[in-house]
This record gives C-alpha cells, structure tokens and sequence, in this order.
C-alpha cells in the first residue's frame, strides 16, 4: 500500500454504472502526482492515508462491485511530512 | 485511478477478437505519456477524465468479456490544466 | 493499454510449459526499453499495436491458458514516430 | 518480489474492515520511497524483506480475506546495503 | 513480460507458507534494479530470462498456490548486453 495525502472532493457527473453512488477524492502521492481513489473510511482534506490498490481496492471498499483500483485503507495517526 | 486527457480516436482494424466492436481511445497522462483507453461514457477530445486500470478496468465497461486493461471512469467536471 | 512498435520475435528454447507453443516477440515501449509479449494478431517488425498487461492479457489470447501477462491487443493503422 | 527494507510499524486507528487486525508496517523500496505492507511473517525493524504485491499479497498472508496489495514474503539471510 | 538477468540464488530460512519450498533468485531488471522472482525453468547465474508477473506469475509456476508476483519464464537463446 502506498502513503498518500487527501487534497479534494472530486466532482465527477457523467461516469460508468460501477461507480454511480461513490465519493472520490484526489490524493497526492508522496512524488507529488495526483491520483483519484474511493473512500470508504470519511477521510478529510489534509489527511494522510493509506490507499490500495489493484483487485484488493475493489474487496477493501466492502462491496466488490464497485469498479476502483484505489481505495483509501485507513488514516494513519499522527503523520506529518517525513515522506 | 488516473487523471488523464482525452486526445484523440485511434484506428485499429486489426485487433483480437476480445476487443472486436469498441471504440479506443489516445489518452494523455499527466506526464505526457499517451496510452490507449476503452470509453463507455462518450468523452471528447479535451476532456479531463479518470481511468480504471487492471481487472477493474473489465468491469467497468459493463462487459467483463472486453479486454481491456485500461476504461474510462467518468468525465470530470470543471478540471483545467491544473495538474 | 500502451502504444508499443514491434522490434523483433524472440527465440527461447527453454521455456516454463504455460507459454509452451506461443511466439514471443521484443516490443519497444515509448520511452525506449524493450519487453516481451504474446502476439495473437500477426504484427510484423516495425509495427505499431497497442498492447494489453495484468490479467486481461490471458483473454486476449483467446486461450486463458497462456500465462502472459503482456499480449498485442492490435495493430495501429497509420501511426508513426508521433510518439 | 521486490527487496526492502522495514522501516517501524505503523498506526492507523480508523481503517477499512478488510485491514482490521492486522499489523502494518512501514517499509523502504530500494529506491527510499516509503509503502506500507502485512507482516505475517514477524520482522523487525532494520531487517531486509521480501515483498510480494498483487493479488498474490492476499494468499501470502494465509487469509484471502485481508485486504492488502502489498505483504512481507520472508526475511532475507545475511543481506545488507548493497542494494 | 520483461527480460532479466540472472544474479544470484536467494537465501531466506523465514518465509511464508505460500513459498516455502521453493527456489527464490535475485534478477536484475534492464534499469539495474534488483528483484527477487521464483525459477521454474532452471535458469543460472547471468542467464538472460524473461519474467512474467501479475497473476500470470501463480500459473506460470505449474502451482497456482505458490504466490508468487514474479517468475521466470524462460531462458533466452543467445541474448547479450544489447538492451
């Protein structure tokens, strides 16, 4: 899993059925690129998680139909910007 | 998923029969690379969309039987060159 | 999927038996490092495809038993050094 | 697999269901990024791992139901800097 | 797939279950990074090889259980330093 940072809501009208009703998030790697991920935890703007990634995203956000390959695993306590 | 945007159609005549009737498309990462999407929300050359890699990409064009390893999630609304 | 051009087959005696009957060819990537795929579509040297990784690999084959994970989805009509 | 090295555990009071009890650990690729992986197999801090990613992470652990891409494989014999 | 050179045997005493008896090795990838893959095919020292990943690799052991995210494929036939 990677450590990653939460920047924004990411608003997204028109997508595909398998990610109808999900909230997504921008997040910043530690490299500083953005990528867009599911969040099932209630994660905040500043908050840095972890995410994962690949078939496991789809079984971490609790329902394998939805179509992610990122999704927010948890926040993690008390990190600042060491990475 | 990835921040990447729409360029253009892409011609394939010959392909495998997995990928038969779909419309592909050139997509530009955030880093400039290009590389080749599945679209099953009708975006347009320019528009800033998020992709879904690896097996969720099959899901996400509602076809599991489409082989793709790279689809189009959503189109998003309101993103400029920002990234 | 990613836009690759075909440089040339590969010879490998020696070979684990899910890849047993399969010609293998050396594709170059766009920033210039050479991998190996499965070719179902009867690229030629000089080719530019587009190529399929992860799981859908297999089922491009059209055979699920072919252990790649690297397989040409199809060849580009048109394309050159644009990339 | 790739080489790393673990860093210290990591916490993460609110996280996904699919990751509740597990031990999380910061670890170092060769590179000096930073990824966060399962230890099933009990390494300390300074020892050089394995890792396996994938959808393989989750059979490494012994329980498909863990939610991780990313899982410590072994502890490396005798390893050292030169990586 | 990728082409890898064949470094060294890999000893690790402490490892999971999913890999236990199983020969590891440590490859260099064409970039001079190493990574540590399983060897079904009886590859040597400063063999060239090329390697499978993703799910790909399980099956291409022979042993679906064996979990593994990469192994080695097969021996190149008279490949040298040209990549």
């Amino acid at each position: 899993m990677e450590i990653m940072r939460v920047e924004s809501p990411l608003t997204v009208t028109n997508r595909v059925a398998g990610l109808e009703h999900i909230g997504l998030r921008v997040v910043l790697t530690s490299s500083g690129s953005r990528q867009v991920a599911v969040d099932p935890v209630g994660a905040r703007d500043g908050n840095y998680v972890f995410t994962v990634s690949g078939s496991a995203a789809r079984f971490a956000t609790g329902n394998f139909d939805i179509q992610t390959d990122l999704t927010i695993g948890g926040i993690i306590d008390g990190w600042d910007e060491e990475s």
